[in-house]
């Protein structure tokens, strides 16, 4: 999709400043813009490179004011940031997939689809599924029975939806996720081996949830693991069987929360952290990455790190002390050699 | 599935106490119970919710005495928790895929497909592989070349079985689960590059193992990584070339295994553990959530914890120290004050 | 595909001692031969195996002289590790799936695809995708729109390529692998709630790099996130979009890179590793194990350990001293005993 500079400022309602007629056919960053590209400025720190940039266009907040000749075409607006997002916005919905339903999907008889929804090759919809409006899904999707996805979610390729999971609105759920899978939960029998304990809940997500790719999600055992509204989880992360996710909290790649563990709202969770089974995590608590949470923390807004983990600033001074162990243990030998003079 | 107060008792041999004619499409926890929904009372601790549950039906076991009156059916059995899960069978038996062979899926003319075996759609099947009797496999499956699958296993959507695997009776593999992925080897060469170490062995898998979504078993170098009987798998579990994992082994999620390395049975391995390449892990070992085991653990029965791991008595200890950092500086600045004086 | 010893020797350019009409249908570790198998005899610790292995064939050195007598045919050739390696590349090439590409698969019309590619069953391949030469992508597989991949990559089954990906030569990428998910960026908004920050960039891999399975690899912000030459990487591993891995860094399961960290080359880097966002790691550096890196690593073939990393020297005596904490704590009760004193 190639557009002249023109015909971006009528999209941005902005001003062009330099060769109009100019055009591009995709984005770049300011520092690594080639002709033919077009970038923004709007951080401060960047500024200099506007002067270098070989971006055919730049987009710049309305009162920026040069302080050499720039080679690149302006267009001015009101807020550069978000005039770039709404172009981004533009672009991506001429380019993305366009409604329709691929020929090539199984989708069950008694599954109902919405309007204007996509569904690619080689998706298998299972009985009494719903897929609300403009829902996308895309190539090789595995959605089960008795599954409800609604508006405007997307599913990329690869993920596996088990039965009687609910996903609300604007959630995106990237490659490779897997939700409902079974809670790993076993009984020891006399013999050593374990029985099954028999796992038949489900999961809920909530709107605006995004997933990242190949994280997992178990159904509960009985009643649902519950993924609140707005929250954000990354990669590779692992959420088992009757867990809680408050509203609005975000979760980095690789960390693990065992079986009915309750976190509240507006937490944030580093990377490859893991949390024990059973607890209650306050809101607006924080975990450094690689902690391990082995009991509640009940105070909101406390902030946690180590393995196991407790306040930060404990912590902290703690390692200090044991990246310097030596040193310490040379002041216990001068004690003890001064004792013994 | 709609089924009466009657027909269940009937299946289950059990008593109905109040209106055998009631019907549920459903189950639920007894706490969150509601008109239409089957639940039982097994654990003493819930027995209160039995006086306030909305549930339609509660199982319960023969001997049990009310203290106040019920608005529940209940329908009296032997094993109340049995009886549910007994159900729950039934249910599942009836809801589940029935058998056949999707024209959609893929399968070579030299696979072998046993009888009662259910093939979903956008499966695909290699030369020479076996598939055992009453085998389930859900779409978007793929199993290479030569592999075998034994009776009743089910294999869920989205696994990739590389060739030459060898899976056993009665096994559950969740969606996204790679088997027989190439074994991480190389050797370094003069010029800093690597070359590839050939990855020539299989995966075996023996009868009644459950392997959690997303978990990544590679082949052997040479011979077999194996996966001995009884053993369960949680999510996003690393097993790499040559490992092998005793019998009725549970590991948690996020758990890695190096290269070569033998665990005996009966373990319990917590989540993100992670062990180094070619140890010897004694029979019945417990390892404490986010270890990391550097050295063979010979003595069977030893409980682990820390990274590097040792004898979680001794870690406990050691982290309470820990802890109390601030305190032991403070203790030996005490100490040296006095001496100066 | 059954070779008698004579015919494999003329493969190896060898020379047979003992049958040379005996028949073998598959390979062992020498440890583990059995009639009908052929084995190899690289490493001089193995050499006892040779006098009692049950395998049809051994290929030794030409120099190999036994000390007692050799059940099994032997070939002799120049280097046993070299030939056994160019017999099985042999057995793959005969063995592996021939070019072809499955009418089962869906490919856009704007696609190019290149000569003597594979395509398996049911794979999506999006528009204005370039697919070079000798390509193999195995079934199930999903490749976005503008997606490039170079000659003589193999594409396992189950992985799912974002748009605008670019993939070098002579790739393995593993199944399960996601390349090109979203960066996991989002700005805090005045409700609690987050805003995603857009994400425009692509993923580039480079020449020769391995991905093992179910490894997660974000695309960039804005720009590349770049995988260099030579660069292997293991199971379950999560790059973050923008980071940079230099040319031949290894880098062990289930580590994680956070977002724009650029990494040296010639580093390796252990299992369960975490890595914070924004950081240098220069080239050369190793990193143990379970580290978490906080802070950049200047100073190349820097060896680092701890969660916070620091050097490992430092670290493994500052470990010993806690591993004996117990000991430490004990003399200063002496000391504060003998004071009181």
């Amino acid at each position: 999709m190639e557009l002249s500079a023109k015909q971006i400022a009528n999209i941005l309602n902005g001003i062009v400043e330099g060769n109009e007629n100019v055009l591009v056919n995709g984005l770049a960053k300011i520092e690594e813009g080639t002709p033919g590209k077009l970038t923004f400025l709007a951080n401060p720190l960047y500024t200099n490179y506007i002067y270098t940039t070989k971006a055919s266009i730049v987009i710049v907040n309305k009162n920026f004011i040069p302080e050499s000749p720039i080679d690149a075409t302006l267009i001015r607006v009101d807020d550069a940031y978000s005039a770039f997002a709404k172009l981004i916005k533009y672009y991506n919905r001429n380019k993305q997939c366009s409604p329709g339903i691929s020929t090539k999907a199984s989708i069950s008889n008694s599954a109902k689809i919405g309007n204007d929804v996509y569904i690619g090759d080689f998706v298998y919809i299972g009985e009494n599924t719903i897929i609300a409006d403009e829902v996308k899904i895309y190539p090789n999707v595995f959605i089960g029975d008795n599954v409800f996805i609604d508006s405007e979610t997307v599913i990329f390729p690869g993920v596996s939806i088990y039965d009687n999971s609910k996903i609300g609105k604007r959630c995106n759920i990237h490659s490779g996720v897997v939700i409902g899978s079974d809670g790993f939960g076993f009984v020891p029998q006399k013999d050593n081996m374990y029985e099954k304990i028999l796992q038949i809940g489900n999961v809920v997500i909530e709107d605006d949830v995004e997933i990242g790719a190949n994280t997992t999600i178990d159904r509960a055992t009985l009643g649902s693991t519950i993924i609140k509204r707005g929250v954000k989880l990354d990669n590779l992360i692992q959420v088992a069987h009757n867990v809680e996710i408050g509203e609005n909290t975000v979760i980095a790649a690789q960390t693990g929360i065992s079986g009915s563990t309750k976190i509240g709202r507006n937490c944030m969770i580093g990377g490859q952290v893991g949390i024990v089974g059973h607890l209650t995590i306050a809101d607006n608590v924080k975990i450094a990455a690689q902690s391990g949470v082995s009991s509640s923390i009940t105070k909101p807004g406390t902030v946690f790190m180590g393995s196991p983990a407790f306040e930060v600033d404990k912590f902290k001074r703690a390692y200090v002390y044991f990246r310097n162990f030596d040193n310490i243990i040379s002041r216990i030998r001068n004690i003890e050699k001064k004792l013994k003079q």
